[in-house]
């Protein structure tokens, strides 16, 4: 996008902007430090964070994302773009708003498709930041890439659905204030290939859940949200649990994937940005043979790489939330796959270079910049593989050109 | 750019299509069939091309690109760009429109820097699609990607200047209607590094210009244009040909390079849409071991990287476009840079990935893609080579980091 | 390979070098100029040639290539690659020595599965140097790819095969001493896929042949071989051309491609060595922003990769021509793909970054770059384009670690 | 290489694979689980590895490495390769052998460089596996890249030398059993560029040693051996620990880092084949859309691409041990960074596809692959930059075609 989003969306950047500068960039050391404070208690939430949470929603910085709904901002895709790019620019940031996966991703599902019970029980407390929300999606035992791979049950049984089944990556497993899970299912396998699966709604207490262990992405657990792999076994919810009638699940995980993919390329967006100014800084900084890594050739390329990419990711960014708001989700999904592979991408790609710029001292913790790595390397994975995101472009690509009666 | 450019860009683009449907894509056979059609007569005019121009500037589609002058159509670069897109389609179509390179980047000096007297004898003609123009910088001997390094003298002797050099890459040298060279030479070698060099027009009849030979771009000579290696020996010229003066070559060639750099990238994103079509149709009909290769994965892949790439270009291209129009070509500059290797590696890419797609036809000339391929790779030399785009993007990009005083 | 090779091959080396550096080097412009002497005589032989490869043969320097036959020097393919690859550093030069594609391969091809007279009749005239041949294997009409796609039949008719197909890519159909044509087609689609194929030898005169035209590779016809597409309408041929008997043709195509492939690697490795030397010399003789351009470390990263990649691929070369010799062609399949895939991708990537090192010279003929490109690219296809290759690798690859009864 | 290397090679190669198959694929997790036994108490030794080394010393599988000396094995470092390769495919196992960096390397300089003293105290115990050493060279605060920025002081003070420095990634800093530090610093700063450094034998324990914390590698300790930061403060040692004497630092150091670059090259072969095979396997065992990943073509590119990159590296790590062997390290130094650079980046390029061949489960620790890809890319880091080794091979390249006096 060329031109100033909207008034809106300025003046809300200008006030995140501002807020990240008064509040977020001073304590990301004091972050780390309670995040980390008590050996042995991995995943508890840093106090800082319930502050900044009660300061963001005073100031009106509270889930800025949820177009088109009245439980949010009421912000366009495009003109939440910049704003969320913003926020990815610190790691944690996003929950400070309110605006953090996979709680987002969630929260629009249940404003989407809930019903008015299920949103006032669930939705509401996530919408005040005071419940924390995971997607049961993806199964150790299949590629989950397919989504019909899916193989946990959800069986009717009188006025309960009983659930059985193995699931990993479900993420805020670990996070003390989880109220809800959303799990995905085959209800009817013996359904057309797209009717077969139903998502409900689990409450993580419920009987029959046993949460086996954490999850790390590159010797990273990530606290406080962690990620759980998860068993059911034989766990019965109320059949009033079903978000939007069985056999409806295929149809959902399609309409939440799409906001939550390009969220995460905003953010990625922003991470970059501040991924180049540190590589920047430390090139500036550092001397070999006689004058400053800057001014070698080899790492003004890379730079102008870093630059020539970020700035084509965050107008592809756009692009696609444009489409969102004007055509819908279905038709931008070619472009909502699009800059899921390039933004993650050359989210990797950046994180690889800075790495390389700080020499040794990048693959520590003392930058940040392998654990930035880890997490960009894992969304080339979350919410489908590149493989699986080329083959939708592709697709849709070709279909311009197949004859009339072949397409399908 | 999300959204509509504008109203005028809109209803131009749907009446350019319609004139490239009707009569540009329909003689594309007929164009080379009579450029090639006298054997050893290499650089002729099809009788084609001035059917169309005829008809193009009859229908009003002339002179789109020159933004903010009243001797164009009067369109900003960002509306120019759709336009230019659609025309980069068909490699000679520009010329339909008189959009085409190196025309229009010497019109716009001529329009932007040319006295009065200059523009009635040498733009008005160009204007009118009556005469070609050639721009005479690079030379054999030095390294031209920097500018200070050449070696042409343009030499004050009473009231002309003296002009000794050696130039090639003049492309139009050998077209039959070229009426004007500008050549770029120094006045002064003992001034400041950027105030040295001075342009100055010269007819190509006056004594002392040898024109040596035309070159080939990987076997392919180009007609009609045709790029000439051009020895200039006490060449003589009025001293009111000089353009805006003394020391002022190098100013003039930053004020050409911009648009002329934007304008190519422009028809380098309509080229490869075409190309990733004729890729698409050709994977369609083909098949290997049982199956169309289009349904192959590894083919899937290049679609996607194609059409991802051509999307993140054609925006880049716009955001640079719209702030030319917005901050001025030298605010710009590293934006330009930016699209510079962007696009053209871009170009060179799918070229290449539509070449293999095509096998053995993909290197002959009964696609026309050799040729492009040829044309792209070109352009990542022309107009400033990756490597010094690059050192301009990072060392703008490393100013923002750098204390105030060490800035330069 | 890390030892001398053999005393033998080594002593031969040392005679072959300096052959090339008395002779051939000496003679690269004459050869051109010879080449391009009579215009509109495009497919002329220099008269220099046949001088050298009077001069070749006198010296023992003939014949290098052909392992295990007696008809050649005697060489295994590990000693041979050493001097192909010296060969390999002028484009023509193979030819000198009589080593040059497609003959060497369609001579082995004789050599291996000829009946006496048919090596009598056009094996001994090639041998001699007296004769040129082509071998008439992709179409126009289908992936050539895939072997199995052949759509020229060959149909038995008496005493006669009658021969109805389209060809191209028919390497020396241009040459004016080409004699014989082995031609690939079907006699039996109703066999078994790898059985339908046969190989029959056919002289050019013969009625029913149709040279349609020369095809341009990148804009070079590549005088004086040239490749032709060709028409065969109810070619009829003596029934004791076929070559091995019917239904053999996929088994010697097999037999031809390995040793065909390699050779050309060999040659790749040898020209990529010159071109990273023409490379260096011109880095060091070119300026900008007041140092030479060999010590940015853009342009060193750049050299050490074209060493890298060059040294890989020498020893990769060798390591497949020792299979070839010690387990034969057929166990060293994967390898002769792996160097197949890794040489020409390796040719093609340093002629493009020396092209880069010249700039806009690097697109013209005056270095001979833009012709080297255009060779190395189309490499990538001739002979199995990679994908076929990268197929061929992993199924081999996967086979190790598939349950016994499911391999195929 | 292409032939066998060596009968006592090929031996102790047969030997070594049966000792790896009946001892320690077994114990694998066996060995991760001790590592891990005991909360809080992170770099602990387990068990099984002093029971597997026993074994191995034992079996004569001992001090391997260390050619040209009646201290090791007695194998040349082409002979070595195919062992390293092996003992490569487990992380740990190369200490069961005791050829583990950064073991090896202080083993090889101390018996090469030290007094018989220095030998008897430090060397001996060593090479009986009963201590470990580290090497204290790369500092924080400067870009240790290149070597004459070290800060670190090494003061004569009397019958002393006094330390004064800060170091990181001194390896072994953490593991129980070191027993001592071989510590690079300048002991005169005013020599000429490479005389100015010294390297000095410092025993742990030494007063003025501070241990500040142990480094992570994305995320990892890499227990039991850890990365620690250490500060040296007016540390003193005895005139008698100074290897070879004053200014003789930059020499050992060449000296030290060609054996030891080069071992980390054969390991990380032996790891990228094991890497590939868990590749395969994975690819077999899973199904998208109705078929095996394996069947897709754009796995079977990258199987085929890990097939040809690590054949291409193994054969140039051979290559470079051979020329080690043959014409020495400084003789050999082209082809030791060469190495150096094209193993690192397949081994980081070959753990990133396998990640993504796992999906999700390859970020994890389930099956080892985020921590393989983490030591692979710390290895483009450590030992030299691949920026460093780049301008290493490029200069001795350019060197080939300088003009004699203006070689350098």
């Amino acid at each position: 996008m060329v031109a100033a989003v909207s008034e809106i969306g300025d003046a809300l950047l200008a006030r995140l902007q501002a807020f990240m500068a008064a509040h977020v960039y001073p304590n990301e050391a004091l972050y780390e430090q309670q995040l980390h404070a008590v050996p042995g208690e991995v995943f508890r939430v840093p106090a800082i964070m319930d502050e900044l949470k009660a300061k963001a929603r005073a100031e009106g910085l509270w889930n800025l994302f949820l177009p088109h709904s009245s439980s949010g901002a009421g912000l366009t895709n495009l003109e939440y773009a910049p704003l969320a790019e913003e926020m990815g620019r610190v790691y944690w940031a996003p929950e400070v708003f309110n605006c953090n996966a996979p709680d987002t991703g969630n929260m629009e599902l249940l404003d989407r498709y809930g019903t008015e019970e299920q949103k006032r029980k669930y939705l509401l407390p996530l919408l005040e930041g005071k419940t924390r929300s995971a997607y049961c999606m993806t199964e150790p035992d299949v590629a989950s890439s397919d989504a019909t791979n899916v193989q946990t049950r959800i069986e009717r049984d009188g006025d309960h659905y009983v659930i059985n089944g193995h699931k990993w990556w479900t993420t805020n497993a670990y996070h003390p204030n989880t109220a809800i899970y959303i799990v995905m299912g085959k209800t009817d396998p013996t359904a057309p290939t797209h009717l077969q699966q139903s998502q409900i709604l689990v409450e993580p207490g419920t009987p029959g859940i046993r949460l086996m262990r954490p999850l790390s992405v590159f010797g990273y657990y990530e606290p406080p949200k962690g990620h759980g792999e998860v068993i059911f076994e034989n766990v019965r919810v109320p059949v009033e649990n079903i978000i939007l009638g069985e056999g409806r699940g295929f149809e959902i995980s399609q309409g939440r994937l799409g906001p939550g993919r390009i969220h995460h390329c905003m953010r990625i967006v922003g991470q970059s940005e501040r991924l180049l100014e540190q590589m920047c800084r430390r090139l500036l900084s550092r001397n070999t043979f006689g004058k400053p890594l800057a001014e070698r050739s080899v790492w003004q390329e890379r730079i102008a790489e870093a630059r020539i990419e970020i700035n084509m990711c965050r107008l592809l960014t756009q692009h696609a939330a444009h489409l969102m708001d004007t055509v819908g989700n279905k038709a931008a999904r070619s472009e909502i796959s699009q800059i899921k592979v390039a933004a993650t991408r050359m989210g990797q790609r950046i994180a690889d270079m800075t790495i390389q710029a700080f020499g040794a001292a990048g693959v520590t913790d003392d930058f940040g910049l392998a654990h930035t790595y880890a997490r960009m390397r894992t969304l080339r994975i979350g919410d489908g593989p590149d493989e699986v995101h080329n083959r939708t472009i592709a697709r849709l690509e070709l279909a311009k050109y197949k004859p009339p009666r072949e397409k399908k």
